[in-house]
């Protein structure tokens, strides 16, 4: 059966699998060819190191851009409907995020705004994850994210609401003219800040009044925290698999209930 | 039956519940209409947009208005006992939150004083999302909140006690002239942003005495919001019967949340 | 056998006790009192309050202190061994509160050190409530708290290793001439301030490598979180006996948290 | 038995173990020397006291090597295979805390680069705990930890990649002359202070465009917290076995949590 393989379906294994060594070679390349890109990305916006290094820094980006698109093109040779690939989720984020450098020949001068296409290449990081080990821990978290999606967003709407109108309140109390409530759309921005604990300061109360009800609003925070917090608890302790334990018997004595990894029984010394 | 029917009760189906498609459509009108109030209300505030388009923010208030007035009015007259829709929470909210226009027409220059009032709009939400599929979900969390109330009660009566000593201990140590520290109730302020981790850094403790207490403070933060997390998860992981309520609301009272099947109201025993 | 009550037995069941009418009276009252003796200590701190209104704070005070010197001297008269409730805890908590009106007599000037000692009344508020309805929710509270105490010291204890190691790993990195890093006691009072998630913003990292460290720390913080908390949980989710308690105490000892129709205290075996 | 041991097997009983008393108060000392190092190590650092009492700071450093090089020296002497020590964690952890200050003698004028070597001292805290009282407790937590490695990894990993992306879409927003976020990395950090919710405030988005996904990425933080704590909840309400281990180490090799009554070591096979 194997030799009757076309190069298509080698290829197709290789690229789109990590079972085959071939295949988790092709993942480990990728994977830090995405890295690369993405620190590019990054090193091409810190002002000194963009400027400075600025021919080295698109020579890496037009590398690892005609890299991409070989990769690209082999995944659409490769598997047999290719409009199935080229209109999914991740075949989509593949296109957008390889384009950036060519058209950036047709658009000159606009290429910053091309950044965050090129920032999508990190999402192609999770189809390697997902094709990787952490596949199973990553489903349980999926699904005990799945199973209290409908709680969840109850939750965060009753924040958002309970922000409007705490924010509102706060714009009537400090709106003055120098405060930072200075308009009710800010006032909830800072409701959000403050109810999530974040606090980063900018706006902040002054009135006697005002630092009151922020005071009522943070322990507020403080104790609807656990809300979320408790619903993912109860969906997670839910259907739990038991932890393997180690049932090694001792083949001389019959001891049993060993630490991982022992070497000679802990009662008779005897060799296991 | 259905025939005898007359134009009010179905208009009281229409507007009370959400089980036809006439009545569905009547809360996903009114959801646009109330949010598309608290967008004005916002705009307004903005001190450029609110000057810039004062006349359209006017008239699409009046707009509002008036569309509130008629579903008011149509919601007390479809209901058999008007008193006890006026005078229900929902029916107070729909009142009050209906006049502000009203009023600034007599009262000339002081309409900021009623946006508070027009904020209260934000509150049908809840009646409408009651109405529709979160029900089930509210339900649960609600109950899981209202089981551990006396708990989360005693924790942030501790919490509160505890951040007015802290808070006391910290006057006496950075109360200086110069620092944030400047009174007791200010002190208890700081105790509070500090241990719901909020940390404005509007008040900070510049001796090194008041930063050690301070790291105390957060530390036990820290570990304190174990405390209410752990009361939701708890009630959370309890198993908690589903009763199947639906969205019918009694036409001669305004008791809803009735389970399926139900044939009389269970407040007033009238027949559904 | 009421009939053969003494005055003092009478009046010991009102002061101590909470399921006569008169007990609760009694409660609702010293409640009272100490909540206004706080909010008196909290207005003296406030600089305009405190000069305009010195005459009247300083009567209040008075009147308050004068009040709770009758409550201390009836509670020695009608407990049976005064020497068990004068050096109690709560004992020594209203001696304290009570005397520093009358040490100002005595050391003219230095009143705001005595402001502590007043806020310790607060601490007499647990003790109302502790007779009082919260009695179950609290206990259950404590019990949680206590059972999970040795693993949240052991947790609070590598949390604070952690973040000396941490401060002297920054201080290092980031402690230049003018940063706030200027020394590692400084740096471990930052690391605190990050990891618990408070962030006041006194003191933030500037070079890139600081930067990137502190992401690592509030990513560490962020995760860590959830150890205090699942500890708590799996506390609060397992069986407790609800064991019925009245707020009966012994009129020979202060022992109280009786259970219901106890004859005789577990304390000394004194008939109740 | 107990005659036969000779001096070395007493001195390793002393030195690794606590079950003795003499054990424990070896533990005793050792633990307030480390702290009192640690002490020393933070107030040199402190500019005011580091030169006030440079030569006093600097004999206590002294008097504390030769007595860590003492220990260090029982440690290699008393085991059987001194290399099992040298090179296991804490043998590392030893040898270079021990050594800065003999190091500052050849490097002259280089002291401060060995600071974070001396803070590795407090590391050596770990061992004597885990000999110590805490040792069950610490057991469990650190187990619960393990057991949900997996699961944290897989969460902090899509936390940070989330961070990548909300970065780069707020740089592209926010990223203008003025604006903290002058550089993607930058963008980065501050998407990271905020998820966490420290909120710093010394980069804080001023447009409102900017304000608004912050909201969403402090309410998605307030959300997304709640998966660390359930993962970590649910692995504590697993039924754990306790296993009753002692503080005994093998006299051949190092490894230690024996179970009681052991008679072999479980790693080597040794008699104990």
């Amino acid at each position: 059966m194997n030799k009757n393989k076309s190069w298509k379906s080698k290829l197709h294994e290789i690229i789109y699998e990590a079972d085959t060594p071939a295949g988790k070679w092709f993942d480990i390349i990728l994977l830090i060819l995405i890295l690369t890109s993405i620190a590019v990305v990054m090193l091409e916006s810190v002002a000194e190191i963009g400027d400075q290094y600025e021919y080295e820094l698109g020579l890496a980006e037009w590398i690892i851009t005609i890299l991409f698109t070989i990769e690209y093109l082999a995944r659409v040779i490769t598997i047999k409907k290719p409009s199935e690939y080229i209109f999914s989720f991740y075949g989509l984020v593949d296109f957008f995020s390889t384009i950036p450098k060519y058209l950036s020949l047709i658009l000159v001068g606009s290429t910053g705004a091309f950044v965050a296409l090129r920032a999508l290449r990190l999402l192609r990081v999770f189809r390697i994850l997902k094709l990787a080990r952490f596949i199973g821990e990553g489903n349980q978290l999926i699904n005990a994210l799945k199973a209290s999606r409908a709680k969840i967003s109850v939750f965060l709407l009753a924040i958002f609401m309970l922000c409007i109108i705490l924010g509102t309140i706060m714009y009537m109390i400090e709106g003055g003219a120098d405060s930072g409530f200075s308009s009710i759309p800010r006032s909830v921005y800072w409701a959000i800040v403050t109810l999530t604990t974040v606090g980063y300061g900018d706006i902040a109360p002054v009135t006697a009044l005002g630092q009151f009800i922020a005071s009522i609003i943070m322990i507020l925070g403080y104790a609807v925290i656990a809300v979320p917090t408790g619903i993912v608890s109860a969906e997670m302790t839910k259907d739990q698999k038991k932890v393997h334990l180690n049932t090694q018997s001792c083949p001389n004595c019959t001891a049993n209930n060993h630490r991982d990894h022992a070497i000679f029984c802990y009662e008779c010394g005897h060799k296991m």
